[in-house]
């Protein structure tokens, strides 16, 4: 069993997630799909890169990882597939794949390129159809990387803004924002441990948190908290209610962790 | 082939359900997983409990329904697993499995306590990976529901609140607005049957419509009508329209029925 | 390996898809399931019947397509089983499967009427769950098609706005808005190709675009553009934006090109 994530902005009101299952059903009719998210905002490359990140992870090694945010479709950008260490990646070389996988974990980029595997006719606004997916049920089908088109030596990456650490101030920002209107910050585990003394106050949209709290129902409801989360990283979250409509902060936003 | 099924408020547009499902494959890898919604609203324990007892018995016997809708995660709120004639529930001890296992069908109730099945580490705020996920794993691989932890007695239990009903007249509420706008109600067709004489209007949101109709089309497109609907409950609805957007009656709104 | 698809409106927020899912996997169990969308605008038959009809193309022939877009559910409308070259297609006779099954694939069309195959008892609301869903799966378990029913010669058929064409001018107009806000227009590729010389403008909500680009990346950030779809009709988009925003301008909108 071969398993074939799925992680788009293509919305779930369109055909579009459906036709990508037809065209691997079709091509590797064992293959299980797993739809990671489709919901990144059209266009956010990063957004996109970040959940590839915290969902790699947990899928068993080998499986093949389909990521489309694609502003450039139908342009000269190349469409990668990436081996590393936990498996494979296939999607436009925009930086979308790029954090999930570092440079460490690299075992081979490959410009596909061998249109055999492609749809025929290809369209130049959906490669999701015509593209990743038929070369994600190549993959799943015994094809390897190799065999796709040429290696080379790294991709497009982007680039996530690192916090900067004085000796009793943390300064970072928000990078994602969840469906529950939780606040994830760029801040992980290890930089906090780099502060002298224990975290006080957490700033951030004019507004203090009194340091680091064990659980979001560890204060009242409605009240602000800070936690460190499940991807490792400081979040700001308002209990049982929404960080972004009450601290009105988005991605971008400063939080500076203070001792 | 064991069905796993997933119902929670975690949404779409992250991560969160693709790695639930990463989780729960690396360790059953033969699980057929179901999603039943992940759009409860958050934090939502009552529409989720609804929501589970509506589908539950949809599902063949012996599959495992995962819910998560967990405003206390990492606090001492338990993990559960309860075992019912129609199948198996795993989930937090907040009233979220309560109505799809009514005291007559429980076979079991076990808080959940053995580690070894968790992910580790575990973070304190996404139990549905961490908790969850690793325990329907292992149920789907042939874990018992004892080998879990300790059998206890009962669990968290929500009430619904119960209609009233006079000679000629039923009291209810609405309990539930459905994704076209339909409010259910918590007027069920054996209370209905408790009224002296035929129903002849349903007032709710300031309006009376009269008596129950045959189905949504039995009157003119934009009226009000009620229906029997497919939960057996009585159900207020807008014909090809929003009921909640032309009544303006949400959650907890009085219905009233009239012989 | 059986492949059923879904397409309603039944939105993802309640438990109806994951009970049909039930529904299907109790009585065809080694089915595999995949949803084409369940975000058809409530009771928007060709919403529905235009995502169906791009869908169906794109997945292996013998697959059962489910199609539920049913404001006329608890009527007389007729459950339809309609066998094309392509596959099956299960839903309700009021022209959301026409699209997908035009007179020249048509192969057979049944008026479902073998109540042995439907859950007892059946509501009047949510034939998803009661009727199509279970026909599908007794499809799926190798029931005939001609088994379900009465064979009847033809069903509802919705008919599409066609483009006029003139010597320099194609009249048309938008037939479905997607999730990124691109305005789909019913003018394709044939079309295109009987006007007298090269597209010069194609005018809409007031906005002349000139000419038809080849991908979404040739106009700047921000302005607007056409290209021939994956879908190989005419589109109206904003790079990295929504033209059904910018444009204002939706479902019925002229679009004229211009040579």
């Amino acid at each position: 069993m071969t398993i074939v994530t799925l992680t788009t902005d293509f919305g779930l009101s369109d055909p579009f997630v459906g036709i990508v299952k037809g065209v691997l059903l079709a091509r590797a009719p064992g293959a299980t799909i797993v739809d990671v998210t489709h919901g990144i905002p059209p266009q956010d490359v990063l957004a996109g890169a970040l959940v590839l990140r915290q969902a790699v992870p947990f899928f068993p090694a080998g499986t093949i990882h389909v990521a489309v945010v694609d502003p450039g479709v139908g342009t000269s950008r190349r469409p990668l597939c990436v081996e590393t260490s936990r498996g494979l990646l296939v999607g436009p070389d925009n930086g979308l794949l790029s954090l999930a996988a570092p440079r460490g974990d690299l075992r081979r980029v490959v410009h596909v390129t061998a249109e055999r595997f492609f749809l025929s006719p290809r369209s130049t606004t959906f490669h999701g159809r015509d593209v990743f997916a038929p070369v994600a049920a190549a993959l799943a089908s015994g094809t390897s990387a190799a065999e796709l088109g040429t290696e080379v030596a790294d991709m497009e990456r982007l680039g996530l803004p690192s916090p900067t650490v004085e000796a009793r101030r943390i300064r970072g920002q928000v990078i994602y924002v969840d469906h529950f209107g939780n606040l994830v910050t760029n801040i992980d585990g290890e930089t906090l441990a780099r502060l002298e003394g224990t975290p006080s106050a957490i700033v951030v949209g004019g507004m203090r948190i009194p340091g680091i709290a064990a659980s979001y129902a560890a204060v009242p409801t409605g009240s602000p908290l800070s936690v460190l989360n499940s991807w490792g990283l400081l979040e700001v979250a308002v209990r049982d209610s929404s960080a972004l409509k009450h601290l009105g902060a988005g991605v971008g936003e400063s939080v500076v962790v203070e001792s």
